[in-house]
């Protein structure tokens, strides 16, 4: 309802505002519906009457909080009565599950991908061959979205390129959506990692937010006034090639000095002392032993600094009130992050001058993150109908 | 209407669309307004004889465009029946205007600043004496909104920090509204510049914009899908505080290597050979001079880069269409612009992976950017409330 409206898209409306209120928070009263929505009992009474009829949500009448009154209905969202399909395509593994209304995985289904997996037509086929075996337990998904490491044109779903998974201009929207005759939205993994976190993690409640996250790259999402940063294309965060270092190490992208250079998963199998290509395991123990130990500032002292630089400037350009730490930085030592946050505060103008202190979190929902962003954008388009 | 919607909410909202798109577009025909609006023509005919009843548009018959039919009635805004008060506080000047209905400048003061003029309460004594004596013009301003360069808090209009003016914690909203009577909105001066350059300027009608400002600092404002990007607290854009060049030049923000150390007035000054202190005025004809003796690359080459290097930045973290170059900036060399438009293309991620090419052009609403800005804030309140 941007431009005009008019009464009969008002019934509309309002089944999507509630819809959107069950997916994401959860059981309500009536009571509390009507008064989070600002609708009056008879309108709540005929929109949830319509969603029972529907199949979409149960109610039963829930004892009274002590205070006297008639017991209030109780609107729980029936997670198997809308599902959606949600495909989560990382260089090291494809995972694909069917999520409910309420946004709780009903089943899932990973693959460790080998050499070739993660060939377009291999995520097709894949994925079309796990869609069609739990269709067979009855679950009908009504859209579908897939996360993808790299940049997305938001409007159609092509991916104009995938560094780490050497895909370039990749209809995947399209070519999912015929395989599976289902409409497929497409994202970018760290766009839908904030979305995830947003929606149903650590920065749940929070307006402004940027989500970071280093695995092979160094992606990240931004939350803005409570809404995904997402531009009119969907190109937005690669954070990773913030340019930090003029004349530092080059970076695949054509460019020298990187964030992703210095933050990244080489990075910091680096700082670590480690080759390379060690595995995430091995950089991940390493990690705790060195949160353990604490002798976080003699080994990552550097990396830290980088770190810093990076979410200063973040800090600076977006003013978010929490960034979030996903993928590989999520396994930080714990006084890294802190050195990291204190920083962000007392240097960036915007951190000082702010009232309120940007706080740094490590991600709540960990490898999934992306798996249920991709969930959270096809819902927007099933709710959105209505 | 982002939750529950009432029928007798549509009408209200109509009416603010209806008022948006004559304020924002000019006049139109009743028809091209249903149209565009999506409303039918007795929903037109009712909202418009509703606000011709309230002087605030006029209607005159117009011949068709060569078609058949009966002429249609062009819809016009009545600038002098619905106004604001525009005020833009720079270190150099401050200038009260009040803006109408449409978008125009009905009149207009400014006083070149001496020591103290720019203190806070001079501030509000000067805009309170130019509003007392535009009124007595007969005009009555429905709202106010101040441009200041600084960061400021957008939901009462406390300016944290303004290193330029000197203030720190200045509730200038709060003071304004006191002794004007009236509500007062407060925004930063290139956040507003990117609003009247999106409204009104060279990014009409683009989606993705990033406005930048160079002045005695640099300052910055995002329009992303069509709108502002403010996050929950107003304080975004502090691109000029990016830090580029870790270890470089001592910034006042307590950092080193602020991209505004490389590309601010100072540093301007310090490329082209010319005193730290160098007037705006010298400044600009000698860049004028350097355009026409084609030696941009020679006396400008790094100051070029330094200004690259942060483009590229912007456009992998936000994608921009478009970026203005407003304040001084939009005195460059054009060959100069044409370079750092090419790096864009070519050194920024997004920039090559977006089909669309990001485009850089100077600012077209010139030293008015931030108070035609501060106007279009006010009108957003005025609109909103029908």
């Amino acid at each position: 309802m941007a431009l005009g409206a008019r009464p009969d898209g008002v019934r509309r409306h309002n089944r999507s505002a509630l819809l959107r209120r069950l997916h994401t928070l959860g059981p309500g009263s009536r009571t509390e519906l009507a008064a989070e929505l600002g609708l009056n009992r008879s309108t709540i009474k005929a929109l949830v009457d319509g969603l029972t009829e529907a199949g979409l949500v149960t109610e039963r009448a829930v004892a009274p909080d002590g205070t006297a009154g008639r017991p209030s209905l109780l609107v729980s969202p029936r997670p198997e009565s809308l599902c959606v399909l949600a495909v989560d395509v990382a260089v090291e593994r494809i995972t694909v599950a069917v999520v409910g209304f309420g946004g709780r995985i009903l089943v899932g289904r990973h693959r460790r991908a080998q050499r070739g997996d993660t060939e377009p037509g291999a995520v097709v086929d894949l994925v079309a061959a796990v869609a069609g075996a739990l269709s067979l337990g009855g679950l009908r998904p009504a859209e579908a979205a897939v996360s993808v490491p790299g940049i997305v044109r938001g409007a159609d779903g092509l991916v104009h390129e995938a560094p780490n998974l050497r895909w370039s201009e990749v209809p995947i929207g399209a070519r999912l959506g015929a395989a599976l005759g289902l409409p497929v939205a497409v994202g970018n993994d760290a766009d839908l990692g904030a979305l995830a976190e947003h929606r149903r993690g650590v920065a749940r409640g929070v307006g402004d937010v940027v989500y970071l996250s280093a695995d092979v790259g160094v992606g990240g999402g931004v939350i803005t006034g409570g809404l995904p940063l997402r531009g009119s294309t969907g190109h937005v965060g690669e954070v990773g090639h913030m340019v930090l270092r003029p004349g530092g190490r080059l970076c695949y992208c054509g460019c020298r000095g990187c964030w992703e250079t210095e933050v990244g998963e080489q990075a910091l199998a680096r700082a670590l002392g480690l080759p390379s290509d060690a595995s995430r395991r091995r950089l991940v123990t390493e990690l705790r032993a060195i949160a353990e130990g604490e002798d976080t500032d003699r080994r990552l002292g550097e990396y830290a600094n980088w770190l810093g630089v990076g979410v200063v400037n973040l800090v600076n350009l977006l003013a978010p009130e929490l960034v979030v730490l996903g993928g590989l930085l999520a396994e930080l030592p714990p006084d890294l992050v802190t050195n990291v946050e204190s920083r962000a505060r007392d240097r960036s103008l915007v951190g000082r001058a702010a009232a309120r202190s940007v706080r740094i979190r490590p991600a709540q929902l960990g490898g999934q993150a992306s798996l249920l962003g991709a969930a959270e954008l096809a819902f927007e388009r099933v709710i959105a109908a209505g």
